[in-house]
């Protein structure tokens, strides 16, 4: 058994997760209002002392720890490097679980291990080579080449959200313009939504230019279904340079699968729909066997049982 | 000892190779005239006789024979699926050497094989991560994950050429607007330098504009550096969008050396200082070790070496 611990904004949430990816047994400590990385490093500890209490009251061996973190982890001096949203820079997160617990330690970005879970236990299971992006707030993404998890000589690597696809009117929070993340995130498409009604397009989901800043991604979608004009026309843009994205992916790996998460995907068949043939036209080979795309299986869940699989992808 | 032949539009050239990437020996066989496959196969099977002669001669033992090929080579039927300068199209040219020679045989592409020579004996040699950019009349790429060299599930990937980083004035041969070969190759600098004279720019290279359709890639990069104002803004955007195609390969690879080689890359030390910073600056991660960014080091010989040294990276 492994485990798994999936370092969230608010919360972390631990599990106990079988060889076969299965989860046997998950708890969660808030750690809503703290600050600092020591306070919050004191939670972790409480989690996985109570996750490893269960496991011994189960008789479960626990082989390995893996944490997904959503910034940058090193994987050679085990520190987590960045992690923006928690505040944290150069914390030795993964130094001091292994000192203290004593099992191999694995630490990976959230968007990587999201996409082991999918290798793990989803749609990418059984695939050498595939590709996990991850269309929320921003764009993550996560490579497996050869059934390894590929970040890179200097793990900064699978940052498929900031390649450059074009140019947009607005610039991406890294510093950039044109990165996927501002085209193909549900940012990005309720930004292009406000744009479209301070412009005048016709829309029903709301009243003025106001109302359009509350109007939500999953609207947008819903509009678009129904032939909303504004939220079709930020739905196709958002498919355009989504499928520009992906393109470039299969032409520059050609994964066997890819497979789209986050909430955006949610939009389910409608999105990929939309967004196949425009990721299919930009293909430079477009006979013989091709890449699939397909919709992530695991959502909730998918940071747990992918950090606690790292071990395998490592 | 193994054998290496680096198929080109005119001629095929052979080579023996020692462990060490170096060339023992060589010979070529010009195909000039000849068209259809089998013409130019019979040409082939001239060249590997020959080569084989010299290394019984000699008392080499030649242990597997590696071709690069123009063009996309499937690596599980050993057939040449496109190569679109010799007119061939699923060529039994793997499967017909291996049947002839007895001898394990490796194809993959010419940018791929040029990769894998500075990998072997050039200057990204000792990374176990690395990508190649040849920079000609188009623009190719070869990426070594984990010290293998990685086409994909199909062999249809590293095709960094056809990466979309931006909106263009003319489209790709592939098809598309916007990918990388149409900002980065020669060709490309050849293109936006007959525009800009269209459009009125000052320069001294030319008398007109149809002096400008002669000005060589050569000559613009030369123009640029003693401060033609023409040559000089085609070479800056040339840069910049190569500086946006390679920060997109390091985001997402994160590779310890990136190899330019082709014809632009002769420009050398004066293309590297505009092209770095524009990279540099569109890194997600600008801290701690970084990718190096260097010109290749072999040049006819890689086609040669590459082939040979197949076999290791497979």
């Amino acid at each position: 058994m492994r485990i798994g611990i999936d370092v969230g904004g608010m919360s972390f949430k631990g599990g106990i997760v079988n060889p076969e990816g299965e989860i046997l047994y998950t708890h969660v400590e808030s750690t809503a209002g703290l600050s600092g990385y020591l306070p919050m490093e004191e939670k972790l500890f409480i989690l996985i002392d109570e996750l490893l209490a269960k496991a011994k009251d189960q008789d479960w061996s626990i082989e390995s720890i893996g944490v997904g973190v959503p910034g940058l982890a090193d994987v050679e001096s085990n520190l987590v490097v960045y992690c923006t949203n928690l505040g944290w820079n150069n914390v030795p997160l993964g130094t001091h679980v292994k000192a203290r617990y004593g099992l191999p330690t694995f630490m990976d970005n959230d968007a990587t291990v999201a996409g082991i879970a999918e290798s793990a236990k989803g749609c990418t299971q059984g695939a050498s080579n595939s590709v996990f992006l991850t269309l929320g707030t921003g764009v993550g993404g996560g490579i497996i080449v050869n059934g390894k998890v590929t970040s890179g000589s200097h793990n900064k690597g699978s940052e498929i959200g900031h390649m450059i696809v074009g140019e947009n009117f607005y610039d991406c929070n890294c510093g950039n313009n044109g990165c996927l993340e501002t085209f193909a995130s549900a940012t990005a498409l309720m930004k292009d939504f406000q744009r479209r009604i301070e412009a005048g397009e016709a829309t029903g989901l709301c009243a003025d230019v106001d109302g359009a800043k509350s109007v939500t991604a999953k609207e947008i979608f819903d509009g678009a279904k129904v032939g909303d004009p504004a939220a079709d026309a930020a739905v196709k843009r958002l498919a355009k340079y989504l499928g520009i994205g992906l393109a470039n992916v299969v032409n520059m790996l050609d994964p066997e699968v890819i497979a789209l998460g986050g909430g955006v995907s949610k939009a389910g068949d409608f999105l990929l729909n939309m967004v196949e043939p425009e990721m299919r036209k930009r293909l430079v080979f477009k006979e013989g066997k091709q890449t699939r795309l397909e919709i992530a299986q695991l959502s909730n869940d998918a940071g747990i049982i992918g950090a606690a699989m790292l071990a395998n992808y490592k």
